[in-house]
């Protein structure tokens, strides 16, 4: 087991908790895990990621604070309705937020240059997502370029690493490894939308996605869906 | 004149007021202003960067709020002593905040994606701190490639490109240029600990070396010091 540390961009989602799964469990890396309270509007997913978080043993977990809301353009920062049962379609989708990955990714490097972490992990991956341009790895190798050239620790020769463990997977391959890890999948939230409840809304890109692997994959997705039987 | 519009990393000091004025008055440019509050203890210069934006005549001013407190390490957003009378020392300062401009040019990129801007302007210079990481040409360079390559706009065809006009001068060229310009230095502040009625320290690295920009110019600094015979 290496002992590396790693900062984590943990979301609270599906894709995140497995990566974190991925960065302790299998890789033995010490892990500082960090949420984006962004403006997003569900920010139930912050405190699936505390659980997540907890329940994986990483050094710290924190969440930052960054007003992507006064920014707006996105269908998950402002009031325009999230699609629904659209998953699939051309293009980039609404709910895609200008440069979000670059922002959380340049706040995980400050982080990683406090903490002395010479990783960054990503649950990034393009199978389902292809229409998000910053979940590439073109533009993961040339993130982390820049984030070499531009910080204390990069120019004085402590190189941070990218790695996106999940991104050529599909979801169910991604679910498949998290469950071999031991990840319990009913902490993680994925749903754009969420119920007043908490509950996934079941219809939106998203928990399309996460319905099709779990189904793919023959196995039972711990959430309660509005229309379970559907 | 060209119609171009640009998104303006504005803090209120001198450096950025002066790369806002270069952006309007010398390209024309149709100009967005973005100051961030990001825990800085001068959030003085908040103020600075409105009454300098609305001076300039942006088409519009933010202030995004991102959380670098919670990331510390800096002797600007943590309690540790700004150093007083030590410019001109080796190595990277201990103002040094954890990929600053990584993180604010991120944030820029998301705001020009919004607003179609094809240029970025950063008041970065190497003459005077030469070291700060982020403020190399080679960082800059980097980080557009990747920010291009990570949103919506760049992987659609719509560049954007970066400016960094002050980037060879020290600070007598960047006063020279602005006064040429019109820009009116009062309404600014560089002080990196002011005192508790807003006016610099006189001591910090940054009111030496303005304060050293203006004398080696031969003009008077507008702003009063509280050693101004020293």
């Amino acid at each position: 087991m290496s002992e590396s540390r790693a900062v984590v961009l943990l979301s609270g989602g599906l894709d995140s908790a497995t990566a974190l799964a991925w960065a302790i469990r299998r890789q033995g890396w010490l892990c500082h895990s960090v949420a984006f309270d962004y403006g997003q509007r569900h920010r139930i997913e912050l405190e699936a990621a505390e659980r997540v978080a907890e329940s994986l043993g990483v050094v710290d977990h924190r969440t930052i604070r960054v007003d992507l809301g006064s920014i707006g353009h996105s269908a998950l920062t402002t009031d325009m309705p999230v699609p629904k049962d659209e998953a699939g379609r051309e293009g980039i989708p609404v709910t895609y937020v200008p440069a979000r990955n670059l922002i959380f990714l340049s706040l995980a490097t400050a982080v990683a240059e406090t903490v002395a972490a010479t990783k960054l992990v990503i649950g990034a991956n393009v199978v389902d997502y292809s229409g998000y341009p910053d979940c590439r790895q073109t533009f993961l190798d040339a993130f982390i370029r820049a984030a070499n050239l531009g910080t204390r620790a990069g120019s004085e020769g402590q190189e941070l690493e990218i790695a996106a463990p999940l991104i050529r997977l599909n979801k169910s391959a991604i679910i498949a490894l998290g469950l071999e890890l031991g990840l319990d999948y009913v902490l993680t939230r994925s749903c754009y939308d969420p119920r007043p409840d908490g509950m996934p809304c079941g219809h939106c890109d998203s928990c399309h996605y996460r319905r099709q692997g779990f189904r793919e994959l023959g196995r039972e997705d711990p959430l309660p869906y509005p229309d379970a039987h559907a």
